[in-house]
């Protein structure tokens, strides 16, 4: 994987506002945030999206975002937020190394935005959650 | 924690389309999809925001995501997807019961549509990051 600047971050060869650390994973203050608070956890493994990241990574990652979601309501003072992650260009992904953000949502104009159009599954949903089920178990 | 739709259809009292399940893990079709193939994953444990979720489900919950993503992909052949997980109502929760959405994006207008107005991180950095990994490590 080429380097981006989560894995100069991770090398030490850039600084960041450190919220965590541990053998598998690194957490720090986004530099653009949306509202105060927003923080990153990234994995060290050098991953481009999620797919491509081991489980034993993706485990670690897990394990410690209950820890860091609650440091980041104590601090802020703000009890709501959503947890992102981007995969690919279409998707809003901008660094290609795997990277999760807490953004605390203090307001209605601050925070994450969403746009929400959903639709209704209809009689493609037994095909599709058996592909899909297969392919999990692959 | 009151009983919700998700801990109904854990218990199957309520079915789905499931797509993957273990001892913590559920995965199954989001009824109101935002792109084909848009699919929850949530832990059985149930805890109503991601800070309430013990750590062995977090865990549990991390280590499944790649290979439920990986299989998203392949079957809907879209590349491009958010993960998305909700805390609040203010922050667009509306089952009270922790879930992270998989959901491809497509094309422009499928699939999550996002509002990403940042702002620049400014001199309170340094004490939000000190305050932030004090509070992790309690």
């Amino acid at each position: 994987m080429s380097e981006t600047i989560f894995s100069r971050i991770i090398a030490g060869q850039i600084p960041c506002h450190r919220v965590y650390e541990d053998v598998h994973v690194l957490s720090f203050l986004d530099i653009s945030p949306l509202a105060p608070g927003h923080t990153l956890v990234i994995p060290k493994e050098p991953a481009r999206t999620l797919d491509e990241l081991s489980e034993e990574s993706a485990a670690a990652l897990g394990r410690v975002l209950p820890r860091i979601c609650r440091a980041v309501k104590q601090v802020t003072g703000c009890a709501a937020y959503n947890l992102l992650q981007n995969n690919e260009a279409a998707a809003h992904q901008a660094v290609f190394h795997v990277h999760f953000h807490i953004i605390p949502k203090p307001d209605e104009v601050r925070g994450l935005g969403l746009r929400w159009n959903p639709g209704k599954l209809g009689n493609e949903a037994a095909e599709l959650a058996r592909a899909l089920s297969e392919a999990v178990s692959r």
